[in-house]
C-alpha cells in the first residue's frame, strides 16, 4: 500500500476500507507518513468526506493507536461514565455534572483537554483553586476513580497518539472544519479513555464549532453510531451556544458559578442543562431506570449537599484547598471589578457567544496559542441574557480584568457582543432536542 | 498575512488576491511556509481550482521566484523561440522541430526536465549519444544559442525556484492532476526561461495527463493567457495521445527515428505533428509571414539536409558524436531485439499509449522514481498503427531488451496495449484542432 494512492483515492471521493485506514493510522502513529502527505489527505477528507462507516473505522483503529484504559475493575463493576461537550463560551456543566452524578453513585471518569481559543477547558477552571494539581498519572487518576468515584485530569499522550498527530496538524493546515475529523477526533480519545457510558453535549450556535443546527445533529448521530459500533451507550443533547451559558466567563469566575449550581442557587439554564445531562448520564450508567427516578437522585444530591461535598473531597484528593469549594468568595479576585452599562434601554436581542470568548481571551481568560498562560481571575459575569428588558444606563455585566486598561478594552470589545430590541424577545431556549 | 488563513480562504472556493499570492510565492521560496501548508494548500487548489486570472497571478509570481533570463542579446535582436509538449508516450518532436527551426534561421532555446514516469524527456534521448553534456551551466547554453540558434539543456534549480518545489511535493500528495497547478508549472519555467515566443503541444488520450479533449482546451486556452498577460507570443496546438506517437518508444530508438524524420523518412504522424509544429515556430517567431512562406522555408530545410547538419553540430558542439546522428545505426542497440506477432488477425483498435509507456518503463526505458538510472537502447518499435490491417501472426513491433526475461516480461505487457477488431477502423489523427 502507498499513501500517495490512499491520498488520490479519497480525493476522487471514494470510500477508504478498514485495512487501508488501519495502514493510516499506523503511519501516522510511528510518524512513517510524513506531514505533507497527512496535511493533503486531511484537505482531501474535508472535501470529499468520509461516509459514517468509514468514519467509525478510522475511529477505532485512531482510538486503539496507543493505550486504551480499562476502568471496571476500579468501579466495582459499575459502568463508569463520561461526559463531553464539543466546546462553548462559559460552559462550565462539567464542574457540576461530574461531583453530582459521582454523589448519585454514578463513577465518572474524564480526561479532558485543555482549552485553546475561545473555549475553554475543565482543567484550567479547577486550576484556579490553590494548590489544585490537575495532571495526574494513571495510577493517580484510577485511584481516585476507585476512592471517590469521580476523577479529573488532564489528558495523556497515551491516548490516541494518532489523534493527536492529527488535531495539531490540522490547526495550522486549514482543516479544522469538518464532521468526520470533528467526530473521530473527540470519540477516538472518548473511546480510548475507557468510560463504558457516554453523554455529548453537542453545542450549536456563534461560540460553538457548529454553527448550524442540522451540522450539529449529524454531528451527533454520527458520534453516537461510532460510540455504539465500539460497544459504548452512548446519549446526545444538543444545546445552544448563541449567548453564553450562565453569566459566568473566565475560569475563578466560571468555578464559583459551578459551585453556586451545586447549592442549588445557579443560573436557570446552567442548571437545566446540567441537570438534563446528569439524568442521562444515570439513566446510561444504569443507575436508574426511569428518568423520574433519576430527577429524584439528582435533586437529593443537591438539597443534602452530597454533590458540593464530592467536589470538595476530590480537588483536596488532588491537592487543592477544599475550602474554596465551601467558600468560593475565597477564590482568587481580579484587581479590577467594574461593571458596563447599557447604552440605550430595550431588550436585549442578542449576547453572541463568539464576541465574549474573543473579548474574554483577550482579558486573559484563555489561550490564543498553546504556550500562553493563563489569568484564571479575569473574565465576566453577565446581569442579563437574551430577551431581558434593560433601561438605558442598566448593568449589562461586570468585568473582571488585571488592569484599568484591560478594563476599557475588554468594555469596548464585549459591547459588539449586544444586539437590542424595541420590541419584546424571546429568552433563548438552552436545550435544542 | 498568515498562511493558514489563505488556506481557508481557498478552501472555501475564494480567489486569493495578488498580494496574497505573491506572499505564497515568497514564502514557498525562502522555505518560510511548510511542507504540510503548501500539502493542504495544493489539495485545495485541486478541490476549488483557480480562475484564470488568478492562475495567471500565480504563474507570474512564480516565474520571477528565481532569475530571469534575458535571451534577446544572444540571437541578434530576433525573437528567440521555444516549444513544450505536455507530455506523452513517443513524443520525440522536440527533436525533429528544434533543429529544423533553428536551421530555418530562428533561435530555439529550451530548457527542459527529465522523464519521469511513463513520458519520456528529451535529454534523456539526446544522452543516447556517446559524450553528450546535456547539463549546461547559463553561459554555455547562452554561447550555444549565439553560436548555433539552438540550444537544448536540462534544467536549472535556478528557474522558477518556488516551481521547483510545488513540483516536487505535488507528486507525493496526490495533487498532480489539477489544471491550474499544471498550467502554472509549465508557464512559470517557460516565461523564467526567457523564450519570446513558444508553441505549446497539449497532449489528449490515455498516454497524456488530460485524458479528455475539453480538459486540454481548457489548458491550451489559459498557458495561452498566461503567456500573453506576460508579454510573449504562444501558440497551442492540440494533439493526439491515444496511442504512441511514431513508431519509436525508448531514448535511442526515438532518437534514430527523429534523425530518420530530419531527413524525410520518418512515421507520417510524426512528421505532420513535427512540420505543424515548426509552422508556428515560423510565424510565431516572426520568420514567416504566412503559412505557405514556412511551410517552404521547412521544406527546404529538411531536403537540403541543414535541419540534420544544425542537429549534428549542435551535438559537436555538447561533446557529442555528431556521427552518431549522421548514421544512427551506431547508436547503442539492444541486446536482445525480437518481433511481437499478432495472436489475431483483423483491424488495429487500438494502441493503449499509456500501457505502452509503462511497459517500456518496466523495459529500463524511463524512471518510475527520480533516483532510477535509464537504459537507453531498449523500447518498442511499433510495425502497424491503429487501423491497420494484420495476419495472424504477423510482426506488430519488435521488443528491444537488455535480456530474454525482460522481453518475455515486456511481450506479456505491451500485448495488453493492444484491441482487435473484425471491422475497419479508422486511422487515429495525430492534430485534433
Amino acid at each position: 500500500m502507498r499513501t500517495v494512492d490512499l491520498i488520490v483515492k479519497k480525493r476522487r471521493g471514494e470510500r477508504l476500507s478498514r485495512e487501508e485506514l488501519a495502514y493510516l493510522v499506523r503511519g501516522i502513529t510511528d510518524r512513517s507518513i510524513p506531514d505533507y502527505q497527512l496535511a493533503s489527505l486531511l484537505m482531501a477528507i474535508c472535501w470529499r468526506g468520509m461516509t459514517d462507516e468509514e468514519t467509525a473505522d478510522f475511529t477505532l483503529e485512531m482510538a486503539a493507536s496507543g493505550s486504551m484504559n480499562d476502568l471496571e475493575h476500579f468501579a466495582g463493576g459499575r459502568l463508569v461514565v463520561d461526559k463531553h461537550s464539543t466546546g462553548g463560551v462559559g460552559d462550565k456543566a462539567t464542574l457540576v455534572v461530574a461531583p453530582l452524578v459521582a454523589a448519585c453513585g454514578v463513577p465518572f471518569a474524564k480526561l479532558t483537554g485543555r482549552g485553546l481559543g475561545h473555549t475553554g477547558g475543565t482543567v484550567d477552571k479547577l486550576e484556579s483553586i490553590t494548590g489544585f494539581r490537575a495532571s495526574l498519572n494513571n495510577d493517580e487518576f484510577l485511584r481516585l476513580l476507585q476512592d471517590h468515584d469521580l476523577a479529573i485530569s488532564g489528558q495523556s499522550d497515551n491516548l490516541a497518539p494518532a489523534d493527536g498527530r492529527l488535531y495539531a496538524l490540522r490547526d495550522a493546515t486549514g482543516t479544522v472544519d469538518s464532521i468526520p475529523l470533528i467526530a473521530s477526533s473527540i470519540m477516538s480519545k472518548k473511546l480510548a479513555g475507557g468510560a463504558q457510558a457516554i453523554v455529548l453535549d453537542i453545542k450549536v450556535g456563534s461560540g460553538a464549532f457548529m454553527k448550524q443546527r442540522d451540522e450539529a445533529e449529524r454531528l451527533g448521530r454520527l458520534m453516537v453510531s461510532i460510540g455504539e459500533q465500539a460497544g459504548r451507550r452512548v446519549h446526545a443533547v444538543l444545546s445552544n451556544m448563541e449567548q453564553p451559558l450562565g453569566n459566568a466567563v473566565g475560569n475563578a469566575l466560571e468555578l464559583a458559578e459551578a459551585i453556586a449550581t451545586l447549592r442549588g442557587e445557579g443560573p436557570a439554564d446552567l442548571w437545566e442543562l446540567s441537570r438534563r445531562e446528569a439524568i442521562e448520564l444515570l439513566l446510561v450508567g444504569g443507575r436508574a431506570q426511569s428518568e423520574d427516578e433519576a430527577a429524584a437522585l439528582v435533586e437529593d444530591a443537591i438539597t443534602g449537599g452530597a454533590a458540593l461535598q464530592k467536589l470538595a473531597d476530590v480537588v483536596a484528593a488532588q491537592e487543592g484547598d477544599p475550602d474554596q469549594v465551601l467558600h468560593p468568595e475565597t477564590l482568587p479576585a481580579a484587581a479590577v471589578i467594574r461593571p458596563l452599562t447599557s447604552p440605550r434601554g430595550g431588550y436585549i436581542r442578542r449576547i453572541d457567544a463568539l464576541t465574549v470568548g474573543l473579548a474574554s481571551v483577550r482579558l486573559g481568560a484563555g489561550r490564543a496559542t498553546k504556550a500562553d498562560s493563563i489569568q484564571h481571575e479575569v473574565g465576566f459575569v453577565l446581569r442579563h441574557k437574551v430577551g431581558d428588558r434593560v433601561e438605558a444606563g442598566a448593568e449589562l455585566l461586570d468585568i473582571h480584568a488585571a488592569s484599568h486598561a484591560d478594563a476599557d478594552r475588554a468594555a469596548h470589545e464585549v459591547l459588539r457582543a449586544y444586539g437590542f430590541s424595541d420590541e419584546p424577545v424571546a429568552p433563548l431556549p438552552v436545550l435544542l432536542e
